[in-house]
């Protein structure tokens, strides 16, 4: 029991770590960038008030799982900012390493169900991944609206990148949430006279 | 629809000042304190981790929701660190007005859902919230034994303290992780040279 518990407490002090993980994205006051772990707590708020934007297949409960461990990875493998230039093969190397060493720190059955839990994240092929990916797609441009542009200002991103890169993503699981963004964007890129 | 979904927004836009309230408690290296954000997430992940504590009539599901939302109420309301002086009164009184507000900025349905799920965290009576609340008061201890003491340090307390400030309410819900933190708390104040 104890050699068990004390495996379970060593992931949970290693997880602290993602708490240092710095985003691309700014809070909604500008005030610093946001980090991993708060930014996952954000999305798992997300999932709870946004549930009737997600498809009947959905499972909902999955969906805060993935997204309370989704960024579990960049602990090893860092943030790596959506509108950053991407090795997307050289990224999944490494995180599927962290995922490895970090969810390996665990008893040998919570190992296995929480990877499977992330490996669906990843995979983004069943609805519940799906309607994840989407979530943190979208909340980033929700917190770049409030902020005065944030990431779009420090990547100088036009509104068509947002849309091929960030758009067709949150549409793919929740569409009626793409909808709303891109109105919203379009709106500030017009008024903030970066369109 | 969309008036609906700019109260969704609006909800999460405010959430997100849960980032800035800052805690009595470190990160695990000590290098800042850790913001109720963040912290949210941690204990979501410790539910995940822990769910074997847990009692058979827990719903875990239950008590991840309640650890999302659990802190929501510090944006109006402040952290309370465990060991400071406290008012459990005026405490409880500035916490209802934040949660009329705070959830009130949510359509009704969601409103009534949410604030129904924090009121019964905060009430602690049943075993959902009663897990809930030990995982709450488990955490912070773990960080301190990773810290050099944290908390401890800064408030001076003694082992006995943290047993009845604590213990008691980890042992509520989770009896052998008060135990198992019981035994490492008692090893750090021996070799510390604090007990």
């Amino acid at each position: 029991m104890t050699e068990r518990l004390d495996r379970q407490i060593a992931f949970l002090n290693e997880a602290d770590k993602l708490k240092t993980i710095v985003r691309g994205t700014t809070l909604c006051d500008a005030s610093r960038y946001e980090n991993s772990a708060e930014h996952s707590w954000h999305l798992t708020l997300y999932a709870l008030v946004l549930g009737d934007q997600a498809g009947p297949d959905v499972d909902l409960v999955r969906v805060i799982k993935m997204l309370i461990l989704h960024d579990l990875v960049e602990i090893d493998a860092g943030d790596n900012p959506i509108f950053g230039e991407l090795d997307h093969d050289a990224i999944a190397v490494e995180e599927t390493k962290a995922a490895e060493r970090i969810f390996g720190l665990l008893p040998y059955d919570l190992n296995s169900d929480l990877r499977a839990i992330w490996e669906e994240f990843e995979a983004a092929q069943t609805p519940s991944a799906k309607f994840a990916k989407s979530l943190d797609r979208f909340q980033p441009p929700m917190q770049n609206l409030m902020s005065g542009g944030g990431s779009w200002m420090d990547y100088k991103v036009t509104e068509h990148q947002i849309a091929a890169r960030v758009g067709s993503k949150i549409a793919i699981g929740a569409p009626d949430l793409w909808t709303y963004a891109k109105a919203r964007i379009s709106m500030w890129f017009q008024s903030s006279g970066n369109a």
